[in-house]
């Protein structure tokens, strides 16, 4: 007999490709969830989906729904967010946000636990998930920064379609068949489902995800530059990314050059640090063409790091290849780590 | 009648991807072929191929075969090249090498034509073609360097599996195939043919694009280093390269952020420089979705670049995207270009 807390967990955007990682996740760390609804659009209820051996009807994701809810994980996109995360607040919720609706909100905590979890206690009854892409890298950046501090870095991405959501991963591998037979194909969901033109991914690199600023560069790649600083802390961090999609089904890569304060620290002493950092798996042996990618990180909740070398011109400056699965450390794993750390710190009422 | 001077020329390695690119491109741009000489491996020796509607029958590549050569194209690996370079040219002939042989040695000329034509003059028998992916980077940053002079490159690279050749090619095919059908693969050939270990490139990036070098970058990195300074003639140059290969069929892309001397550089004053320079077209229109892309470069002998945009940090930094067919710009078309600049200058006796 155990007389270990539950909490009544409730997960929105339940049929969604990260909200099922979110379940798997749940499930798999043993959190002790009471009582669980699984939420979302008035489209999708009514499905069925099992949770430890339990069928579970989904339903719509109404305000009242929240009655009750002492924690809301939201991944069903930024406008239903923006709706119903003030909505669980009112009803008692603590509400961890997969989306943007409240990542860059001066009040609002953006939380990856292995970098900033003490944040969480700032919360207003939600926290945000940062933006998949930023996760992996400030996971790797972390241990590196905290010994001998950071400049600057500059990122090029190489993020898998399924960031984009199930129907993306389905137009991918349509549209891959439709090019080995020699077919025309149409696309209509990538880069940008809400943007206006649309472009073939099989086979092909586009530098596009979200939609573009008036400064030239993406959301996306805002996300990674605004984000990366407010979650170390750091507004005076020089920062630049670009985003690019791939076909690819799950993983994001990225090459991360960066600049630490402190030059001079060789490779073996920044794998060291990396090596023994929470969350890391350090994959990097050059003789052995040990380096992560994309199709070996996928399931697993870890950031991989490798190909990590000095620059050629300046002693503080590093190269690296991250790897992860975008759906969960950039996800649903992240988003139930902050769960578990508000659990830890006696802060769900 | 005409009395337009011919050339005796020979190809090296014909029917290989690059050699039927050069074919098609002497074609296309009416190069003053008189004789034709195809040259192969033995293994190969005996095909027919087709120029300008004649029949050739593909020779072996032997010593004696460059008898009354004056132009000979080389793209049969660098072995090849070293083995039968020194004989062409004893032989009268003037070469062009698309390999890695004999690119960095001091006595031979590195050459892109839009950035260091005049280096052809200083030829000893040989000039050496770049390599694919450090010739649309240069071709990129040249008129930007004229005006603004440069001081640090930093590239990532998303290149195609054509660069492996034509068995690269069909395995990325026949493994996609396997992996949409759920069926094991069996990896072969890439990222690097000679290695020990092979990977799934099918929806996968690929850290690696040649063997890895002691100080931790591969030699395809080192390349696009090194080459870059030599044909820009700035030793003192910073550049740094991390090279991926991704599942593309044809066509690299390339995130460059690079560093002016002279900073202050509005973007539209760079895109201007970029729109009348040689062998460049800007797509780059973000209202419109207008970028380079992989699948829009193939069969097209330019350099694409856009998403051209300004650091956030540095008023002398920016970022762009560049792309390019790695089989006629990275290879053929910029051989055959160089060829015609000996026949231009009058180098070819």
């Amino acid at each position: 007999m155990t007389n270990q807390q539950t909490f009544s967990v409730a997960v929105v955007g339940a049929t969604g490709a990260v909200g099922q990682q979110m379940l798997k996740t749940l499930e798999e760390r043993n959190f002790p969830v009471g009582q669980l609804k699984l939420l979302s659009s008035k489209r999708s209820a009514g499905k069925t989906i099992t949770f430890k051996g339990e069928p579970y009807t989904v339903e719509e994701a109404t305000p009242e729904a929240f009655e009750g809810v002492q924690i809301a994980l939201f991944s069903a996109g930024g406008s239903v967010s923006k709706k119903l995360v003030p909505e669980a607040i009112k009803r008692g919720a603590i509400c961890v946000d997969n989306t943007s609706a409240f990542r860059m909100d001066p009040e609002v905590p953006l939380v990856v636990p292995e970098v900033n979890e003490e944040d969480v206690k700032s919360h207003n009854g939600v926290i945000a998930n940062p933006n998949c892409s930023t996760i992996q890298m400030v996971v790797a950046l972390e241990p590196i920064r905290q010994k001998y501090g950071l400049k600057k870095v500059i990122v090029s991405t190489y993020q898998a379609v399924s960031g984009a959501g199930l129907e993306a991963i389905e137009e991918m591998k349509t549209q891959t068949k439709e090019v080995l037979e020699g077919n025309e194909v149409n696309p209509e969901i990538l880069p940008v489902g809400g943007d206006k033109k649309h472009y073939q991914i099989a086979f092909n690199a586009i530098p596009q995800i979200d939609l573009f600023q008036d400064n030239g560069f993406t959301f996306e790649e805002m996300k990674m530059i605004n984000e990366t600083k407010k979650i170390m802390h750091m507004p005076e961090l020089e920062v630049a990314a670009t985003c690019v999609r791939l076909p690819v089904e799950t993983g994001h890569s990225e090459s991360v050059y960066f600049e630490t304060e402190q030059g001079g620290a060789s490779v073996s002493e920044l794998k060291g640090l990396l090596e023994t950092a929470p969350g890391i798996t350090v994959q990097d042996n050059p003789s052995e063409q040990l380096y992560p990618m994309a199709i070996h990180a996928v399931g697993k909740p870890d950031v991989f790091v490798g190909r990590l070398r000095r620059d050629l011109d300046r002693d503080n400056g590093y190269h690296m290849w991250v790897v992860s699965d975008n759906l969960l450390k950039g996800a649903a794993w992240n988003s139930v780590q902050i769960a578990e750390s508000l659990v830890k710190l006696g802060l769900v009422k």
